[in-house]
């Protein structure tokens, strides 16, 4: 198969034992990209001979026998939010056409400290919010990819590159993974440094991964997390060994809560319904159906209000210079932002950490929550990007979560199944996740077998 | 002289070397009360005799040859807005009325730790705000002692207690310790724990001491200062050892920059201008005057902003329930933070990171600000608590700060010198402070000698 088909832990492996060059891989993906980027539309920018020439100079960095960073000489996407120094980051607007900062962000840097190549900038949505941009779903053209992260899951998807970032202020990560079908993982809020990417929302901003595996978005998140003086919600902590425990195994098998969460009632699809009926089913004895308080009910509400008035205050000046140029959903959501009260915003932030109490008791007895990760396959039509409402409570309490591509639909579109951790347990959670990914991938295949392949 | 004299300092080593015990002591500073409390009110709750079994115990505890805590057997002043197991916290309202917490408050819990005698809680004003208790000046009883931390500047002053606590969001540690003539310190924001004390706003709220010398507060706050689990504004720390620093020569004379800070034009009455004027031409080349630019004007409507919001939000039910029994002032306040929006909240916070590196440059050259701790002398009359706004700037930044009763008005009231340090170099503004302290004391002699006493 083509180098472009590894996952990111294979094609780190293969670069460090010298069985492929960073130059072949490169090649291989931007033969992918070649291929398929007509249809996708994933990438904001891409430049073959930059993306090459830093191969290049990985593959001559290993021939003079020097030491080699976790991800020597692997291609991976960034989303156009992330500042690079070499490459424009534009964050989906018109208004900042060009812009070509002269600093790389922390992710971005700590990608290229560990032998990352800088493929290129993968497309957001406007601002990281609502309007879409042009890339369309690798599976089926006709629909969304999801969004914002909408290049990194596509291009991802499409083995354009084994790995990518991007950002969730609501739902940015894990939905797009779930409607492309890949791996796609939300950290704790505050566990990879946000400096240098577009400020939306410091209380509900995340940086997230992608990947083809647990061990991919594992890896990735474990090279990108730690202190940045820059960002006031990181913390000074040890590398956490993500990639290792992630690739381990329990020492006794998780226990899984059905967690449906207060808007599967209005949302959750017919696909979904019964998709996770049957994955409940097939879990059997390692899960359980949980339902939280009513008090997780206003959750939705409270990311709301926190959203619309921290982007309403750090959009400002664009919302001011920018008129036309912004899109009506996001002057709607900065108008919506500037009349909320001081009062009320605090009761949202507020509401913040006694629920994350609220469900700790759950978490003492259970390895992690699953729940969907969107309300069902990707939607058909170009001009949004899905409803994130699956992710809202989990982005607000800033848990970590997971998306895993572990079923389809009907029309045989990805179904994200969505798990989610105790804040700072991200190790744990991954390490349930490759549980859950093995257990269901050994059921199927005792299940084809008896001729109920999926 | 009376035990009751003894700075905090003395007191702890007193009663450490068997000098004198815990009882002995205490008896002195109830005598003192006995003498004074007519006159100063200084106490909410004060009970001699749970006072003095508290003494005995300690006592007896060191009669058995048992490890001795720092303040072993040393009686210290709470102010009533720290919850306290063993007294009522009434908060300065009649909303509270015969409130008994069941739990100490994290400060009181440290000090009881270190072997101190909860002597009893001390006026605040209502809510730590504006309406004045019933204390008084000791230095002139129709002269307010400053707030909102009047009792504990008071019982300070009139050797009632040789050290206490209180809180500060905007002066209420400096200015009350200005007022009464005793050393007051605000550490830098975060330092101590503020969990069980009541909660007005996070962002300005700080622990503070009083105490008759620098050694006093260092010692005070080296005991309360680190990390607590219910105060998300502290952090993992190291015990900060101020009371060894405050005591020891810093290794060059400090450098001192004379910030008459953007509202003294407005605000410094002439007793403080003639005060200031001697005092830099007696410091002569350690100090410089420095002014602080134009964007440091911002800071007390950005104060007021935060403070209005965060009480408002913080105060919501007591608002709601209280009605008449909370003060015209207190309602205002309340209501004019229901009108703030959300965004212009954000800026107003959004603005302590800018102007906290805006000052970096100019504590790379000078080791402390020398700024007035209030406008003048404590002003007459007890409807009202004085002017904090030579405080709100240093309360707004976080910075740490002292007040020395150094200089005198011509009534002979005291005038506290306020030093401000770079934040979290909480130490070495003890330091300096120590040496200015000595240093104008040498001065003072050498002046008495040609007949120009103070």
């Amino acid at each position: 198969m083509s180098s472009c088909a590894y996952s990111l832990t294979e094609a780190a492996e293969h670069v460090r034992e010298g069985r492929i060059t960073s130059a072949e891989l490169v090649q291989d993906c931007l033969a992918q990209v070649d291929e398929l980027e007509p249809a996708v539309q994933a990438w904001a920018f891409l430049d073959r001979e930059h993306a090459l020439m830093q191969a290049r100079a990985l593959d001559l960095h290993r021939a003079q026998g020097k030491a080699l960073g976790p991800l020597h000489g692997v291609p991976v996407g960034i989303k156009d939010i992330f500042d690079t120094s070499d490459y424009p980051t534009e964050l989906g607007s018109p208004l900042w056409a060009g812009r070509t900062p002269r600093r790389d962000a922390a992710a971005v840097a700590r990608l290229r400290a560990a032998g990352a190549v800088i493929m290129g900038k993968t497309v957001t949505t406007e601002y990281a919010y609502f309007h879409p941009g042009k890339t369309r779903n690798p599976h089926d053209p006709e629909r969304t990819p999801g969004g914002s992260s909408s290049g990194s899951a596509a291009a991802v998807a499409a083995h354009m590159v084994p790995g990518a970032i991007g950002t969730q202020t609501n739902g940015s990560v894990i939905r797009p993974a779930a409607f492309c079908g890949v791996v796609g993982f939300k950290p704790t809020h505050g566990l990879i440094p946000r400096t240098g990417a577009l400020l939306l929302s410091r209380t509900l901003d995340h940086v997230g991964t992608f990947g083809k595996t647990v061990e991919d978005v594992a890896l990735l998140a474990e090279i990108l997390a730690g202190y940045d003086e820059e960002d006031p919600d990181t913390r000074p902590m040890a590398r956490p060994p993500f990639a290792a425990v992630a690739a381990s195994e329990p020492p006794l098998p998780p226990r899984f809560a059905f967690v449906r969460s207060p808007v599967w009632d209005d949302y959750a699809e017919p696909a979904t319904r019964e998709a996770f009926g049957e994955l409940v089913e097939a879990l059997g004895e390692h899960v359980t159906q949980v339902d939280l308080g009513e008090s997780f009910g206003a959750a939705v509400d409270w990311h709301k209000k926190i959203m619309e008035v921290e982007m309403a205050y750090n959009l400002h000046r664009d919302y001011t210079k920018g008129g036309e140029q912004l899109s009506e959903p996001l002057r709607k959501l900065i108008e919506r932002g500037r009349g909320v009260s001081a009062v009320d915003y605090l009761a949202a932030v507020g509401g913040i950490s006694p629920l994350n109490e609220g469900i700790g008791s759950i978490f003492d007895e259970y390895d992690a929550f699953i729940t969907p990760a969107a309300p069902g396959e990707a939607p058909r039509g170009l001009s949004a990007t899905g409803n994130p409402i699956f992710c809202t409570l989990w982005t607000y309490l800033g848990t970590p979560a997971v998306t895993l591509p572990l079923m389809q639909s009907e029309a045989g579109l990805p179904l994200g199944v969505q798990l989610v951790g105790r804040r700072h347990n991200d190790a744990r959670l991954l390490r349930s996740a490759r549980w859950l990914v093995k257990t269901l991938a050994k059921g199927r295949r005792r299940g084809s077998r008896k001729g109920k392949s999926s």
